[in-house]
């Protein structure tokens, strides 16, 4: 489902999937930048109009496509087809979200469920068939979005803790078999607040406790990334963290 | 679907989910000894008569259901009907398995699905259900069966460090959450094979490779089961770890 | 410098290296009570007098030695000395302590050294020389008493964490070098407040807030010191955590 | 001991502790490249002439001084007149090294010290006078180099592992006391063999064995250091690994 006029297939491209209104959108103007023609995948069709437009303002090049990452033939459609019409995939982010915070008890099995297709499912989806793509020119880079329940269990986040250390597990597992293929894959551990509309809106005064400097632009976090694709493969990052000064941690 | 006569409500009770013929039997086993009434679950009716009767034979008390722990209203039913007609819950063990490993281009996402709903979806259900049958009483123990793929992936273990990974942040939750109420909760990192029957018959080759001291024996793993239930409350352990002297690590 | 009467070499013999008033002398009764002669050391003479009597008046086997653990000619020459005079050693603790909490800015490098001698140093020196001794024997346990602050730093605990974080450090070194030659090697991750005269008289307001069941007892960490030493070499544990319920973590 | 002209204090200074030929060269050159004054430091005098010259001759500006980094007053002084001479400080690297494997049984207290003084005690100096110097303004960044050893220990590395995770302790204590106020402190676990004249002089097969891709380039890390230092504080790293994409860990 493009939404923008064909382009030829030389460039070099990047796919975003989950390219939210914050994080993944940052991420995808900062590759438009650095010269990618940028794929963009949300859930809901037309969601992603605004953020094409404003790359396309800027000169860049961008695409946008609806994908449900959960479902296995949705996920290895839309890369075949990327690979057929756009170009040769150089970079693919994995940035689906899915934080939910619930008390066991209140937790049922199918928020539980839904939790991890979004965080793991559509990750080992997106993962693997970005891999099929990558492989036989064994170049390419992966990355995926963690948190800080990536690394430990809390009050509260029996899901999302569960689903995020499965997408870590996950990098980890493919890093280990692919980085000495030429692929690199990484995990980006965001360990705060991301700053965006949203969460001014609905929390105020979370946002107020944390202070001028207490949110993550999504700027930075995007200048991570490209910054980690553009690593050398004789020193390459697996993982590193983002967060603001002032957190606690 | 009971298999034995009916025991009265005074004795304590011990529930493990997934007795299978190594680990699950030497916990139902060790925790009968101990003068609990033990509750075994497998997914195929009959496959525990073997050892109800040698529990029974024994002079303990074991009652043997079918159990698909995937499935909410199974888990739900079950525990119910174990606190109506056999007693309290005093401790509840998950050792479910499902240990695959496949090159990640191999793994489908079936068998991704699969794994986890084993590892963790499972889990997540016996877990709470155990919580909700305990905490009005402020008083048990719930016991994690962990892997060395519960802390960090490798390759082909995108599908089972995935479902182990979600299964250790699962039990970190509870603990943060529950263990200040009275609830003991435990992970247990078994790092290495496991003597059994099967593994000695499908793979005789590692196991000769390993040599005589490089399985584990399942009766050594139950006995830190039932050490770890024995803990007083004001020294919990929440992880060990379980290995052969001689494995590499 | 021994403060009982010689014991025959008959008997298996267990050394703690820092036998403190709470969680070193609950270990040295526990042992004591196991059937071992119990080797115990401080810094200052006669400081074990009060232990020493309390194990022989409940009928074990004692000696008190006076030992510097940071001193390698100290360390070499007691370990000798009870191989020589007592028996074999069968079970090394190595149980010193030097909590301290200091802002970075304050810290000396004088109490940066002590800290780390403390920690550290002694650990090596007493780990060293106890697989010096059992070695040859191809059986033997040491055990290190490590904290919190052994996995991760915080404020003000740039020199303890890093005393502690070596300390473990060396324990995992020596676990992967001797476990496969049989000498079991642990750690213990004690993570919480002990029970002590001495915090409930200098720190009344903290033990208040920690509430009755806030603190733990010598005696439970003892008993797993003794339950890590009786496990059997197809399932040891290299580190347990070990945490009153109700203590945040 | 400047061995160059003296400079004006307007310009932005970074101080690498440690500038031996290989990382610690590298960083200098990629820091006076970005405008910095780069004041580097050895144990022995002279030793840094090469590298000064070659900083100044392609047009930056470099200082050498002599420093034994385990020594308090020496540290003291040097930061002291570095602040006074040349400016304020905005960059401190800590990049001494110390890696020495020995069996347990052949490692002594002295080489168990000295290790341990190298990575740690020398860190801890330059980090708090580090701090003491930026903390007034509340601006500056701290990085420590660390290695695969910061993270666990392995045969062989009781002495190494223990230093570089007293080490990785201190820097994680320094962010949490001091990331609010302003300073951002940084550990990089370097994951692999770092290319050098010496390695490959004194380890030819074993860097034939790692292939063209399996070494380190100093560039390559240096890179990751100017990258840590211009992280904006809405999103730091703590933490980041580096490692040649063929290396299995």
């Amino acid at each position: 489902m493009s939404t923008s006029p064909a382009v030829t297939t030389s460039q070099k491209v990047c796919l975003i999937v989950g390219a939210g209104d914050a994080t993944g959108s940052a991420i995808a103007k900062r590759f438009a930048q650095a010269g990618f023609t940028v794929c963009v995948t949300r859930r809901t069709p037309d969601a992603s109009a605004a953020l094409v437009r404003s790359i396309q303002d800027a000169g860049g090049r961008a695409i946008a496509y609806q994908l449900d990452a959960r479902r296995e033939e949705e996920v290895i459609a839309l890369l075949k087809k990327i690979e057929a019409d756009v170009g040769a995939l150089e970079v693919v982010v994995f940035n689906v979200g899915g934080n939910v915070r619930f008390p066991l008890l209140e937790m049922t099995a199918e928020k539980y469920f839904k939790t991890w297709e979004m965080c793991a499912m559509a990750g080992f989806l997106t993962g693997r068939e970005a891999v099929r793509a990558m492989l036989p020119r064994k170049h390419g880079t992966i990355l995926f979005t963690g948190a800080t329940a990536s690394l430990r269990g809390g009050i509260g986040f029996s899901a999302f803790a569960g689903g995020k250390a499965a997408l870590r597990a996950l990098a980890q597992s493919m890093a280990r078999e692919f980085g000495p293929q030429g692929l690199h894959i990484a995990h980006v551990v965001v360990d705060g607040v991301i700053d965006s509309e949203r969460v001014r809106t609905t929390q105020p005064e979370r946002v107020a406790a944390l202070g001028p400097q207490g949110l993550l632009d999504p700027e930075s976090i995007a200048r991570a990334y490209l910054w980690l694709h553009e690593q050398t493969p004789d020193a390459w990052t697996f993982e590193l963290d983002l967060r603001p000064s002032v957190e606690k941690w």
